[in-house]
C-alpha cells in the first residue's frame, strides 16, 4: 500500500526568526545564561574531565569527584547535546568564546577515538576491553546519536566538519560490527536515539548507509528466540562480566519486547519510548511504510486515551521512568520526566507531518509550553527532572544532576524552537504554532516573506503579513487549536468563512503583497475533568486557558497549603494580565472555599474543619517553583 | 527527681488464656499454619541454609539462591524472631516437630559459634575478617537481639537452656569487645534492637550487666565529634572496605544524630525509631530516669499529633522505610510497615505502665487491630510488609519477601497477644484491652480467677467475672477506650457511676467471690477527620467503630475503582453483621454517590462527570486484601 502522505515539511528554525515577547525571552535567557552556565557545569561534574583520556590509574569503575558525583556513562550524550544546543545557539548569534569551548570538546574526542573509529571515553576511559559487550544497559549506541546530533549542528552552524568526521568514522566503525549482515553482531541499542540522529545525517549528507543503518536498528529491535540483549548477557555471562547493576532489564523498558510494528501499547521507559516513536514516524515517511506508520497511529492513541499527564507530561512512574498502566497518572509523584515531553514533541512533529492533522500540533503546542517547558526556570539554569502535578512544597529546581540529559534537551528545544512554527509545501504554507515570527520562504515558486504578530499564548489574536515576490496562488493553512471554542478569520480585512478540517483553516488564492490575515480565537479560561479512570483526579478540575495549563501556587495563595482550596463548580474565572508577573502573564482567579485549620489541635477528630471563603488565582503551570517553595496543586479539589 | 511510675505491670500471655472469637481464630492461624509455614519459607529462601557453616567457598559476597533472593545480614534476625515465634507458640500447645526444628536450628548456631563467642553467620559465611567492622549498616547488635529473644522464648517455654547459653556466651564476646571502658570500642547498633532484648534477659536473670549494657548502648549513642560511625567508617576506608551499598548512612536515619535524651523530633527508619523508644521507656522505669522518659514524652507527642497514619501505620516513606515531616502521610504510597506499627505496641505498652494513662492504651490498641494486624493475612501465610491505606488495585499480599522481618514479627505478635490485656499491682488489677480472657493472678495477696467475656472489638458489651479466693479489697480498673463516647458500668446488677480518669475507671471494694461486672460502650459508626496539614486527606473521612478503622473495597462495591464513591456528610452510617464474611465481620454502609464513568472516551474533556446514586460498603482495614485483587481507600471523599 503507498502511503498517502503530507508534502509539508518543517521551515527550519534558522529559518524562522523569532519576534513576539513570549519566545524571545525564553530564546534570550538560554542564550545569554543557559547554554554558558551548561558549559560551567559540565567542567564543575567533572564531565569534561571524563572525556580526557587516558584517565589516571588504577581505572575505577565509579570513580567518586569531589562533589560527589560518579561518572556515569551516559556523560558522552550530554556533551553531545550540549554541542547541539550551543550551536543552535552560535545560528542566533556567534560567539567565539562557545566555539572555543566546543573545539576543545572535539579536541578530546578526536585524541580519545581509537584507530578502528570507537569512540566512547567512559569504555575506553574505564573498561576498554568491554566495548559493546552491553549495549541493554550501557549507551553506547545512545551517546553516539546525540554525539552525532551534536556534531550536525555544529556542522551547519559552523561549516566546520571536524566533529563530523570523527563521528562518521565512529558510525563507520559501529556498521563494521553491527548489522544485518551475516558475520555481523545483530545488535542495536538499549537506549533508543541513534536512529533519529541517523536520519538527520542521511537529510544532511544523502547517504543511504545512514538511513538504512537506522531502518536496521528499528527492524531488528524485539527479535526472539534468541533476543539479542540475552545473546549479549550470555556472552557477559561467560565472560564473568554480568553485574546487577540495572534492575530494569525487562524487555518492555526499552521497547525491544516484540518487532516494533507489531508493538500497541506504550510500555516501558518513556524517553527510550518517545525516542524510538519519533524514528519510527521519520522512517514511516522516508520509507513509505504503511505498517510503520499504522505502528505509530496506534501507539498514538494509547498515549494520548490513557497516559497522558494533562500537561503532556509522560510516564508516571519513577521506577522506571516510564509507564505503567491505563490511566496510571498520580499527581504528587508524577515523574514527567521533562525529556519525554521534549520527545513527545519530536514525535508530534514527525507525525503531524506525516498526516498534517492538527491533533498532533495540538499535543505539541501542550507539550511544549506546559510539559517541557516547566523543566527550566526563569532564571536560565535551574531545572526540573520530574514535573509532578502536585507538590507538598518540598519540590525545588536543582542546579545540576547526576543525569543531566533534561538540562540540555530543553535548552536544544528552545534554541531551535522556531522550527515547529511553520511548514511549507511545494503549493502551500502551514502556520501551526503562533506567537510572533517572520520567516522568508518559497512557497509555489515565489519567495514569500512572513510575518505573524500575535501575544500568543496570552492572547488568540493573529495578525499575518503575507508579501509574495509575485502575485501567486498557493494554500495558507492556519492551524486552529483544539482549545479555541470559537474562531474569526479575516483577509484583509474581509471576513472568510471557513471551518477548521483536521484542525485547519485553508484559504486558496492569489497571495499579493500587502496580504493581511487576521485570525481571532478567544481565550476563555476552562475546566478540564479527567476520565474517571483516573482514580487521581475524582472530583477535581484542572483549569487550562488557550495551550496554558494552570496552577495553584502556594506564592499566589498564602495561608498555607494549597491542598486547602476547594473550587466550586459555578465560580466564575476571572483573567488578569500581570505586568507584575513573570513579564506579564495571564493570572485565572475565582472565588473560592479554604479549609481552615486554626482549631485544629490533634492529628484527627470527629468534627469536621470549618471552611471560609477564599480567593484562588492560577498561574501557568509552566511557570512554577520560580519564587518561594511552596505547595502547588494542578488538578484542584472542586466543591 | 525521683519518678511516681504507675505499680501495674503486665500479666504475661502465658498466664492468660485467650477465649474471645477474634483472637482465638487468630491465634488459631498462626499455631497451625503461619509458624509451621514461616519454618517451610525459612527453608525454601535458603536462610536456613545460610546459618551451616563453613560456606562452601568461594565466599560469595552476595550469591544468589535458586529463587533469586540473595543472602542478607539480618537473616540471623529472621530465624532468631521465628524461635521467639514459636516457642510462644509452644506455651500454648507443646509440640515435638516444631521443638525439634528449634533444635536443628540451634545445632547450626552451636556449630557456628566462634571459640571466642562470636556469632553471626552472615560474616562467619562471608567476610569473617570484618567482623564488628560496620555496626551502622550490618546489623551485628540487631541480629543477637533477636536470637537472644528467641533464646529467651525458646528457654521460658521448655527450660532448655542451650541456645541462650550459646547467647549469653555472644554477649560476653560482644561485651569485651564494646562498652564504655577504655580500651573498648565505644560502638552502639545501627538498627536498635538488642537493647530490648537485654533488658528482657535481665529481667530473666537478673544480671546487673546486661541492664548496664543496655544503657551504655541508649547513653553512647548519638555522642558526636566524633561520632562512632564516622570512627568505623574511617577504619573501613582505611582497610578499603567501604562500600556504597547502604545510602541511609545520615545520622537521623538512625536516630544517632544526637543524644537520645535530647532527641524531640521522631526521625529516621521507624522501625529503629520505634524498637529505641521502647527501650528508652524500659530504662526509664528500670533507672528511675526522669530524662529518659520526659524524652519518650516528647516524642510520643511527636508521633501522634502529627506523624501516625489513622490506622496507627508509621513511615510514609519508602525511601527510607520511615519518618519525613509533620503531617506527611500519602496514602497509596504509605510504607507504614508492619514491623513499625507492632514495636509502636511495644512502646505504647511500655509507656502505659510508667503513668497507666489510657491514651497510651488507646494507641497500642489501635495499633494492635489495624497498622499490625493488617500485614497478616486471614490465610495465615501472606503478608503486607508495606500496609497503604489507598491502592488501585495493584496491592497484594506476597508469600515471601527478601526482607521477611515482618512476618515473624506480626506471628510473634499474635502468640503473644493475650499479654496485653492485663496488668496488676500490688493493689489493683488493671483491664486494658477486651476480648474475651481468662486468667488466675495474685492480687492484694488473694488469689483471683478473672473472666472477661464479651465480643469486642465488634461489641463493647463487656462481662467480667471475679472470683477470689477471699473476699479482698483492690483496685479494678477498667479502660473506657478514647472511641467511646459514654460508657455504663454495673456491680453485681447495680449501676456504678464512675467518670474514666486518664482513661480508666476504677472500682475500689472488697470483692467476693461471684462478683460480676459489666461495662456497656455502644459502638457507633463515626466519622473521622484529618488535621488540614495532612494535604493528602483534605476534603475527605475516614470511618470508623469502635478500635476499627475502616475501608471501602472494591470486592464490596463492585463497578470499578472505589476511588469512584463519594460518602454524602449527612449520609445515614449502618452497621451490619455479616456472618457471611470472614466469621462474622461487622461492616459499615451507607448512601454514597458514584461517578458515573460510562460515558467517558476521552482522557480529559470540559463537561465534568456524571454522576449517580450507590451504597457504600466499608469493611475493617485489617481485613483488606483478602478477596480478589482490587482497589481500596481508607480515607473517602467526602460530597
Amino acid at each position: 500500500m503507498e502511503l498517502q502522505l503530507s508534502q509539508y515539511h518543517p521551515v527550519r528554525f534558522v529559518d524562522v526568526r523569532l519576534e513576539g515577547d513570549f519566545w524571545k525571552e525564553r530564546l534570550d535567557t538560554v542564550l545569554k545564561t543557559t547554554i554558558p552556565s551548561q558549559h560551567k557545569k559540565l567542567g564543575e561534574y567533572g564531565i569534561l574531565e571524563s572525556l580526557k583520556l587516558p584517565q589516571p590509574p588504577p581505572p575505577l569503575r565509579f570513580p567518586r569527584h569531589a562533589n560527589g558525583f560518579t561518572v556515569q556513562v551516559f556523560w558522552d550524550s550530554d556533551v553531545g547535546k550540549w554541542i547541539e544546543a550551543a550551536s543552535y545557539a552560535l545560528s542566533h548569534r556567534r560567539d567565539a568564546d562557545i566555539e572555543a569551548k566546543i573545539e576543545a570538546i572535539v579536541d578530546d574526542f578526536e585524541k580519545a577515538q581509537e584507530p578502528d573509529g570507537y569512540l566512547n571515553c567512559w569504555y575506553l576511559g574505564h573498561e576498554p576491553e568491554k566495548r559493546f559487550s552491553n549495549l541493554r544497559d550501557n549507551h553506547e549506541f545512545y551517546n553516539a546519536g546525540h554525539m552525532l546530533e551534536g556534531a550536525i549542528a555544529y556542522f551547519e552552524t559552523t561549516g566546520r566538519r571536524r566533529w563530523l568526521g570523527i563521528m562518521e568514522r565512529y558510525l563507520d566503525h559501529i556498521r563494521s560490527v553491527f548489522g544485518p549482515e551475516s558475520g555481523k553482531k545483530h545488535g542495536y541499542d538499549g537506549h533508543q536515539e541513534i536512529e533519529i540522529a541517523l536520519i538527520k545525517l542521511y537529510h544532511l549528507t544523502g547517504e543511504k548507509k545512514h538511513l538504512d543503518f537506522a531502518t536496521y536498528l528499528i527492524n531488528e529491535r524485539g527479535k526472539q528466540s534468541p533476543h539479542y540483549f540475552d545473546i549479549e548477557r550470555e556472552e557477559r555471562e561467560k565472560k564473568g562480566w554480568e553485574t546487577q547493576r540495572y534492575a530494569q532489564s525487562n524487555y518492555e523498558y526499552s521497547q525491544s519486547h516484540m518487532p516494533v510494528r507489531q508493538q500497541t501499547k506504550v510500555v516501558g521507559h518513556a524517553v527510550r519510548a518517545m525516542y524510538m516513536y519519533t524514528a519510527m514516524a521519520d522512517l514511516a515517511a522516508e520509507l513509505n511504510d504503511a505498517a510503520l506508520k499504522a505502528a505509530c497511529e496506534t501507539l498514538w492513541n494509547d498515549v494520548m486515551i490513557t497516559k497522558m499527564y494533562v500537561t503532556a507530561g509522560l510516564g508516571p512512574s519513577a521506577h522506571n521512568e516510564g509507564f505503567t498502566f491505563d490511566y496510571d497518572l498520580p499527581n504528587q509523584t508524577a515523574y514527567a520526566e521533562t525529556c519525554a515531553s521534549v520527545a513527545l514533541i519530536f514525535w508530534a512533529q514527525r507525525m503531524l507531518h506525516l498526516d498534517l492533522d492538527g491533533k498532533y500540533a495540538d499535543v505539541l503546542e501542550l507539550a511544549l509550553y506546559n510539559g517541557a517547558l516547566s523543566g527550566l526556570s526563569r532564571d536560565g539554569e535551574h531545572y526540573f527532572y520530574a514535573n509532578p502535578l502536585e507538590s507538598n512544597g518540598s519540590a525545588e529546581r536543582w542546579a545540576w544532576h547526576t543525569c543531566p540529559c533534561c538540562t540540555m534537551n530543553v535548552s536544544r528545544l528552545v534554541a531551535s524552537v522556531g522550527g515547529y512554527f511553520l511548514s511549507t509545501a511545494p503549493d502551500g504554507l502551514a502556520f501551526h504554532l503562533y506567537g510572533g515570527i517572520s520567516a522568508k520562504r518559497e512557497v509555489a515558486g515565489t519567495l514569500v516573506e512572513i510575518r505573524e504578530a500575535s501575544n500568543y499564548p496570552w492572547s488568540g489574536e493573529i495578525k499575518i503579513n503575507l508579501d509574495p515576490a509575485t502575485p501567486t496562488r498557493f494554500d495558507v493553512k492556519l492551524r486552529v487549536p483544539g482549545w479555541s471554542k470559537g474562531h474569526s478569520i479575516g483577509v484583509n480585512g474581509q471576513a472568510v468563512t471557513a471551518d477548521a478540517i483536521n484542525g485547519y483553516v485553508t484559504i486558496n488564492r492569489i497571495w499579493t503583497k500587502g496580504d493581511t490575515i487576521t485570525m481571532d480565537m478567544p481565550m476563555q479560561p476552562e475546566r478540564l475533568y479527567a476520565n474517571p479512570g483516573v482514580i487521581m483526579d475524582v472530583g477535581r478540575v484542572a483549569l487550562k486557558r488557550g495551550p496554558l495549563v494552570y496552577c495553584i501556587e502556594e506564592a499566589d495563595n498564602p495561608g498555607g497549603a494549597v491542598q486547602r482550596l476547594k473550587l466550586p463548580r459555578d465560580a466564575v474565572l476571572k483573567s488578569t494580565t500581570r505586568a507584575d508577573l513573570f513579564g506579564g502573564a495571564v493570572t485565572l482567579s475565582a472565588s473560592a472555599k479554604a479549609i481552615d485549620p486554626s482549631d485544629w489541635h490533634d492529628l484527627y477528630r470527629t468534627s469536621p474543619p470549618a471552611e471560609s471563603d477564599a480567593t484562588l488565582t492560577a498561574l501557568p503551570y509552566y511557570l512554577w517553583a520560580n519564587r518561594s517553595r511552596g505547595s502547588m496543586v494542578v488538578w484542584i479539589p472542586e466543591a
